[in-house]
């Protein structure tokens, strides 16, 4: 069974835009699992679920319904934005490919950037370009939709589809990726400066692959964190990430206290990582709730 | 969300039979997950989902139609039966509570009971009986249908439900239970006196709850083997087992090679494990298909 998730960000905190939105989504079959709305960030972000065959019209159709109804020019909010549908991105999920999920990216941006008139631009593993792999490249603090708008005619910034222009639903940035495990580690020390030097070496990519890490002391807990998004968790499975944070924090004489996982995790990165602990072949196919969520799904 | 899984055994391997009995079932709300039709046992095995609202309907159609169908005084078979539906479990699963599903069975086993002309016993978690917890005490190699036509008047047989005689679709052994882990460890020696150690201490229930364990030995791949079947995850998690094994092989001075799940494993038993080995809070709520399931089920 192939499954895409989708988690598409809106620049607009409007609760009857985002109904309307929403109503397009499930119109044309997608099934909605989280709708978070954020007023200072003025940004919204929908959780969404597809099969195979309906994941290209629900997108190509809700983009096209959120450029009717948001408009750039007069968007104020927190977070860094540079179109209505700011940021898209497809995930395969249970039997979908990497492969697939990229092919959908490229056949959904050339339709978007042929039909709606706007500049789409490849990210995360739908692009080949190094730089464009990251969002930061086109949309940080310090360059956003009114900074697009006066640069967009540059080389630098000639979109993968679409017209090399801006207009007031400004550009998209879609790309298939992984699932994000947001996950931290809390080390019972209060020397950040050693715990500093694991996160290094974890950011490094040398022992932990394509996952960023930062440093916090958590003066009320007395101990220190490594919070981590880690982008690609066949790469870098947990059980690796919590080992080798617990090998290198044993040789500073620290202990692990806990670690937590923020927001959701992939059922195949648990069976896998218990696996590794079991010394055992454990995959989704032998949970019970996977095994029902095959046969429900129509 | 409220599901229970039913694990229903009939005497009988015809497939029209089956056809028919999983055609009802399905009449009535069941989400069918699997079929095994055994020749030799001359017996199957449904797995079915179902929720708070179907359940009992879909159970006592299922029976009723099953007591239509198959006539126990023709069933011949390698598996020792007592009736035409033989053994009815009943396991809560996701938001479910085993208090939830025992009083599913005994509203069941009333409403079969009253209606359908079936002594109805009680077993697993539905019954006070010490005695009739475990199946064996009215159905095994030596006493079986023919066994309990003749002495069910006794009171020992007296049965929770129904009457206190047998019709040609005999009788029917219902109750909630949780799920079963079958589960392996393979170790690598081939001192099976030894490993029998170990499997004894797991079976007096002292270090492991409610667990039963055999010592096999491998002779093809030159390993003792001790096979499980964990009856309630809850009490003994996986990698409770797992680590007391470990423990004591290595008192032994041997290593475990490998453990293998046999079958299906509850989400939350998965995720609790794993949450043991990376001191972290996992549980079902944590899975992202898990989250699909409960936007999905209707």
């Amino acid at each position: 069974m192939k499954i895409f998730e989708s988690v598409p960000n809106f620049s607009t905190s409007d609760e009857n835009t985002m109904e309307l939105i929403i109503s397009t989504m499930e119109e044309y079959g997608a099934k909605i699992l989280d709708v978070n709305i954020d007023r200072d960030h003025n940004r919204s972000v929908v959780t969404m679920v597809s099969d195979c065959n309906n994941i290209v019209n629900i997108l190509f159709n809700m983009t096209k319904k959120a450029c009717e109804l948001i408009d750039m020019d007069k968007h104020r909010g927190l977070h860094p934005r540079i179109g209505a549908v700011d940021v898209l991105p497809i995930v395969p999920m249970m039997e979908a490919t990497m492969k697939e999920a990229i092919d959908i990216s490229k056949t959904l941006g050339k339709m978007i950037g042929d039909n709606l008139n706007i500049p789409v631009y490849l990210y995360a593993n739908s692009t080949d370009s190094e730089e464009r792999k990251r969002i930061s490249w086109i949309r940080n603090m310090h360059f956003q939709y009114e900074e697009l708008k006066k640069h967009i005619n540059e080389e630098k910034y000639r979109p993968d589809f679409g017209p090399q222009e801006m207009n007031k639903w400004g550009a998209l940035i879609l790309g298939a990726r992984n699932t994000l495990i947001a996950y931290n580690v809390n080390i019972d020390t209060e020397d950040v400066s050693k715990v500093n030097e694991i996160t290094k070496k974890i950011r490094s990519g040398k022992y932990i692959k394509n996952t960023k890490a930062l440093t916090f002391h958590v003066k009320s807990g007395k101990y220190v964190q490594i919070s981590m998004n880690i982008n690609d968790y066949n790469n870098a499975p947990l059980y690796d990430v919590y080992e080798f944070i617990k090998e290198e924090s044993n040789n500073y004489g620290f202990n692990i206290s806990g670690s937590e996982i923020i927001g959701l995790l992939p059922e195949d990165a648990v069976a896998n990582s218990l696996g590794h602990y079991l010394k055992a072949k454990i995959g989704s196919k032998n949970i019970l709730e996977y095994n029902i969520l095959r046969s429900l799904w129509k």
